[in-house]
């Protein structure tokens, strides 16, 4: 990594230039060496449909770098001018109430619409032809927080694409029938054309169908992205990425197949800053190569309705967590806003300078953020970040079924935060692995929550295994088929071979009286449950009482030189918890991967290397203080003065980095 | 009755016929003897128009029969196939809200369209050939669950007919507006074809609109019902039943008239396993011959809706559940369902047998309760149940109502429920009577929460307390008229001079500072109270503080050889509770009624009997374990061994069933 | 003030003619002398188009007349009949989820349709000629409720309209763009014609777009009543008022500038007597004369809905309610309704008679009510209340930025509520002033949330600075611009430099960890709060810790003779509603208010007077009996007989008028 790219959102296009002007000389006082801009800005570039006048965006990009700042430049198809909305109801996006969306906002017009793509292949060409060879562009984001407002759409184009898609994956309504269970309730299809979009319905639609529609959209999305990504490789060699967040309705393993790194967008408090960690944990591991984090506030969360008011951040945590970022692999780390939006719907957003161009809130917590940078630039430059060697897969796939079928859980993005909570609680450093990323350098790994597992997953996790790996595989995965039916072969299908077990009942458990036992703590069990008789496998934990007595619901079994762990259960509350996280240490300890370094709560860990020396960031995150903890042989980063072995102290929002040149110690 | 059938709903079409084959036996084994059929399988018997085959049902149950095991055919009527509805937006439902309906889930299409009622006549004709000869078909069921995903439709055809319901029903349109009060806000018609069906409007509809409309939906639903029964009547002497419950938006007093038995589905969860009990008491007199439980879960509900996961009953619970059931008078208590739906929307629900053909947590339950029917069999056989003398009268009519002006109550399927309550802690028996039922074999009657009194019901009850009758009426009962408005010659209409009142003030009570007084105990008011002057009555509980301070609201009034007692007001809170069971406990003594038989709380008694004997089925409920108080005289009904007199003991979800032949007792 | 008008709503029209002769003498009875007639009864008025015949009226009218009731008429226009909705789509309203209204309920019709308009032009001038000349018409209503079941209209006449209204205020599209900065997210038009009404759209319309179309909604309204007006003022001296709400959608400044006197509905129960009073003071400052009571219970209101039932009024209660209405300045005080309404949705409210003929529960409460009014309508008529010298300023100019942007209060009407409730306890009479009142009578001017301050408002107050006021400008006064942008010169815009600050940061403030200190208190910050460095004012409270540490958010700056007063933040729970009291009441003080009479919680004073005497109304309103304390001098106004200086009894529901004829005290 060459240098720290310290970044704001920026909106030249809404100002005046002598604002422009204004904005140049503070962003060089606060430090800031980039800018992301162009995303909403169409109507500024194409006016009227196919008059395009890029010079205006030429000329800031010329004016910022040669001020020293780097841009990163958008493509603005997230909000496509009235020229192309105004009386074209057929282009609008139709959300899943049949409502048209009118213009206004964000994301109206469907992006499957063949005007628009047509447009937009126009627009993205068009700007690489004038911004592409701009000295000062280091990197492309195409257009912005895809499905962040709207989900699938219900237009009639796309049920045209959705008659296809269906048509190309199963090729007769035979098969699609046959799959989808659909002589169940009479829904039988005659032909592809009749499959309906799952609109409105007396009760709920069928549960392939639905799957299938949001699998659909998901991959629609993907292609767009793709295309616009392949205009801009032609012109370009700089890299191309998109602001992408957890909670958005797209696929991130296929949307960032077509892209060439990772780089999202969260706005937690200060007091849920491990939303964040978990984020960099996610996004690092995307691509073999740093992330960004290209939006997050520089105080607080805002926009017109004011139940998504977010408190202010507490002075001096925007520091610490910029530093976590970067240690963790973050290469940019950009804020939303520069200047305060003065129109809109998001003027209540924080921002680093306010409308009428004074210092918000936010531009102190910007210049100690910056002096940070600069403290530790050159270790960053010189160093790698050291990734756990226990993984968990994160699936957008699988949480596509659990929002179709939630068994009583709190849904997909949650249950994964859990997670990671899970790992925190446990003392294990978690890497969480797009479903495409291969776990190949971890020894440890977990795959929860994915009711459907796809063959090609299912072979890698077996290579894994194979290889020595220890696969936990649970809780809730594997008890649907891809088309979102139940296994008519065996409870979990082919794991249950895979396990050497016999899925003996699987059921809803949520407040269900039943005891589990195992790790020689006790627990009920939530959401949904399948229970086992080990057949070669070896039963590690038990249902003790209540439904299902005697079967386990926790098994290990041997295979080529590692080892496949079922788990059938989630362990429910706090008791469960603990059993979860107990669950979770032994086996990674039975990986052979050791606990993080000592640290109180509140306070963090985060270790690079190089060839010759380790680092370790230690960070208070929650403003408390706190303390770590190191053995003997390590000095300050900065001084050189050694620290002494054991518990040291660190101030609030305060920080050390420690490192050791002991090649035992490395 | 003849025998005890155990049921499962089953559905072949959607199984290869191997699994048939291996269902046959596991049926047998767990003691399975009857199967429901065909009630979702119209686009197998039909996959396009006209092109009707039965052929695999004929051969299914022939199978079943081969093997011992009987069928309940139903009409495929709610999942109409995609050659009716696809390109037919007309034909399909449109909710409340306006919404069109898209095929997929069932009742999508609106049951009075023409095309589709054209479309049932031939469906339902042709099973009747050649499915009503066959051997084995004991019953059918028309339909499924009618109204149970939707209410009222509001498409264009159901506008016409509604027209047509109302020209029809007051045959001028000055009669409609005068009686509707539709002078008020303008409202008044020029013409039947004005009056809109009631969809959104600023404020609320008019009630006589709104109360017609649903007066019309269950009407049309009703002759919907016996247009079926009618074709089904042509060609077997099988009897025919519908799948009906509580909440549905049906009339059912009205659907169950062309109809030949009852039968119901419900799910309660084994702690409220009160609301099977409740249940009971209703549908074993809707006719003076047994019904069927026709649908409730082996273990729990389920559906891709978290929200309506159920948990799992405990273990040994169904078994009495069942046994309950069938002492209370069931012929038939079947299941939901046979083997778990590999796809659709309720995967998750319970069932005997997995997808993959493995038992179920149900299976043993369903083998247990199959035990307790062989050993109760031939008591049941040879006596029939005895009923409780104390009636209530349940009135879906009377719910309309409620649905229309709540007057800040739960609704009227809560409020029957408390009152069901009410009887039990006042250890009475009650049986919940359908409006058409005459309470002529009851002392004591209560009519609760009937807002209109139709004229044919009120003679029923004169005749009922001039023939020596305690009619308890309220709380709630005859502020309104028929045609949802208020009267307007006197306060509770008719009712006022048959109870010798005069009703002063009715006013909506909750939260109102008001104390009532009766049977030694004071209480508040809720919901909606009217208070009166006795003028021939005899007052029995006074206002003794607050808004109507020394005004009635419960009167006595000798009518006959019997009494009316009028009860204005719903005592609230606990105390309320309290104050309610003394008021009934009170009045059905007086009628003459005793007390049921001693049990701890959780466990209940059931009786039956025959010309010489009678039974007592003494079962634990609750899963806590219970005792259960006989005089001397009774023998253990299996052993014929004598059971002490006084407290004796009940397991964990164990029964008794005791005989005496004394004819005292008896 | 001539005589109080004791009156209540009757609707003839939905009754035979014998039961309007039982009504008249239960008027004079209870001593009702006036009713209002005619609002919703149109079709009793033209039942076919054209065919208008008011002879019933005039009939009713001159009866009511004879029997010495007078009578407020009201024009129909809320209700429209079936002739002008039925199959006219195109005529009805559509609300902001774009669904059309059915015929039924009130409103149902677009007031701004071209031919509703013309049919009302016709029936309003054919009541006036009709109806104008009669003796006994002392007022009119106009319409009903404007807005209360609907708010703005999305009909694509509206649309139409919307895009004139726009062309004459922003004359060009460039301008539009402009000052909403459409630029932002492409949201720029290239005419007027593409400007949405602000129907569905994926995330938030633009606030300037949102705020202009409600702002163009009520702008319509006050031009409907503004005609109507025209019609009535041209055949009748008689004055001309519209019945409004605080909660409606509508703008009251702009709606009474074309009416003659206020008159309001309001239905809190009584405990919430506070709402009445708080619409007192707001309602007897719109005009400077005498305004009404139009609607309220005599018991409790109601409709079908049971969520919208309330408590039933303590006995006693309504007489003292009515006694503060008069005596602050009410000419009329009306009840609705006066006998119960026997169809339509509205049965279970209040009433006096019941629809079978009866006394109600209010019935023997409006004799007490009419007694109290003959004990004291001498007194009233001598005199006129004396106004607070404190005022605040009521906006629903602010409103509709804060329905836009409620940044996370609980909006208006409810922030409102709360600074009366300040004022209470800091036992400071305030008058709530309409933005369009001049407040020149008063010392002390406070403005809260109002966002955007109107040029025509800011002289206003600066000319009330100038000549010796203080005004108290916030919380969350001022941030932003009139087209609910972010102003771009300063943070308050024009605010700051009148106040003598530079406002630093303006940011959201709940749950952020900040501490204000004024007036020896402390307390955290609500809502939005604003930051001022003080240039020529004086800082008079901090932030002493947190966010802002430092900053002002309560600074005084003298301007002419009087004094500014910034107050930033709004100070937040318990401790900041202490603390926001302890500053009004500063203030109100330094501007030489006193505090109003002493009396003990639940127990209110009213002052009026005549040019000798002052009369000072002691009201208990909680029910639970009061004190009042008087100094030397005052006498029982009725007895003569003089009042002990100290504190003196009130019983439950007591009142007491006291007398001072001495100048020192006057």
């Amino acid at each position: 990594m060459k240098k720290i790219y310290y970044g704001a959102a920026y909106y030249p296009e809404l100002w005046d230039m002598n604002i422009v002007e204004e904005d140049i000389p503070l962003m060089r006082d606060t430090g800031i060496n980039t800018v992301r801009m162009g995303e909403f800005a169409w109507s500024r570039m194409e006016p009227r449909e196919g008059e395009i006048d890029l010079s205006f965006f030429v000329k800031i990009i010329r004016k910022l770098k040669d001020n020293g700042i780097d841009t990163v430049f958008c493509t603005p198809t997230p909000t496509p001018p009235i020229w192309m909305s105004h009386n074209h109801p057929e282009r609008m996006h139709v959300d899943q109430d049949g409502i048209l969306m009118s213009h206004g906002a964000r994301q109206h017009i469907c992006t499957n619409n063949g005007y628009f793509r047509e447009r937009v292949r126009i627009i993205v060409e068009a700007i690489c032809k004038e911004i592409a060879p701009l000295d000062g562009v280091i990197a492309w984001q195409i257009d912005n927080e895809f499905k962040c407002h709207v989900a699938e759409c219900y237009c009639s184009h796309c049920r045209v694409l959705w008659h296809e898609w269906l048509k190309k994956k199963y090729e007769t309504i035979e098969n699609l029938n046959r799959l989808w269970g659909a002589d169940i309730w009479s829904e039988a299809y005659l032909d592809f054309d009749q499959v309906p979009q799952p609109l409105a319905t007396p009760f709920m639609h069928n549960s392939s169908l639905s799957t299938s529609y949001k699998l659909f959209s998901r991959e629609t999305t993907s292609e767009f992205a793709a295309m616009q990504a392949g205009i801009i490789h032609k012109y370009s060699k700089a890299p191309v990425t998109h602001n992408t967040m957890r909670s958005f309705a797209v696929d991130n393993s296929q949307l960032f197949s077509s892209l060439d790194f990772a780089s999202f967008d969260d706005y937690p408090d200060c007091d849920n800053y491990h939303e964040m960690l978990f984020n960099y944990s996610i996004w690092r591991n995307v691509f073999d190569k740093p992330f960004w984090v290209m939006e997050t506030s520089p105080s607080h969360n805002g926009c017109l309705d004011g139940r998504w008011m977010s408190k202010t951040h507490r002075p001096g945590y925007l520091a610490v967590e910029a530093l976590a970022a970067v240690a963790s692999g973050a290469e940019g780390f950009s804020h939303w806003l520069w200047r305060q939006q003065r129109a809109g719907c998001e003027q209540i957003h924080g921002s680093v300078i306010s409308s009428w161009g004074k210092p918000t809130i936010g531009y102190e917590e910007v210049k100690k953020t910056k002096a940070v940078f600069n403290k530790i630039e050159s270790i960053i430059a010189d160093t790698v970040p050291v990734k756990g060697q226990a993984a968990v897969t994160y699936s957008d796939y699988a949480s596509v079924f659990l929002s179709v079928e939630n068994v009583g859980s709190p849904g997909y993005s949650q249950l994964s935060r859990e997670i990671y909570d899970t790992f925190v609680a446990a003392g294990i450093r978690a890497e969480f692995l797009m479903e495409h990323v291969d776990p190949v350098s971890c020894k440890f790994l977990m795959t929860p929550y994915m009711p459907a597992i796809r063959d090609e997953y299912l072979q890698k996790a077996i290579r894994f295994v194979e290889n020595g790996g220890i696969w936990l595989v649970g809780p809730m995965t594997g008890y649907r088929t891809c088309e979102h039916t139940v296994h008519t072969d065996a409870g979990l299908g082919r794991l249950d071979e895979l396990a050497g077990v016999t899925t003996e009942i699987v059921f809803p458990s949520n407040g269900a009286e039943i005891v589990l036992s195992s790790m020689g703590m006790e627990a009920g069990a939530a959401y949904y449950t399948a229970l086992f008789a080990p057949k070669t496998a070896e039963s590690k934990g038990f249902v003790i009482d209540g439904i299902g007595k005697g079967l386990s619901f926790l098994t290990e079994h041997s295979l080529g030189k590692g080892k496949i762990v079922l788990l059938g259960a989630q362990p429910d509350g706090r008791r469960g918890r603990t059993m979860l996280q107990a669950i979770v240490k032994h086996y990674a300890q039975e990986a052979g991967i050791k606990e993080s370094c000592k640290t109180s709560d509140g306070t963090v860990s985060i270790v690079r290397k190089n060839d010759s020396e380790k680092f370790i960031f230690f960070i208070n995150m929650d403003g408390k203080g706190g303390k770590f903890f190191v053995e003997k042989g390590f000095v300050d980063a900065f001084t050189g003065n050694s620290i002494s072995a054991g518990w040291n102290e660190l101030a609030v929002y305060g920080f050390a980095v420690v490192k050791s040149c002991t090649p035992a110690i490395l």
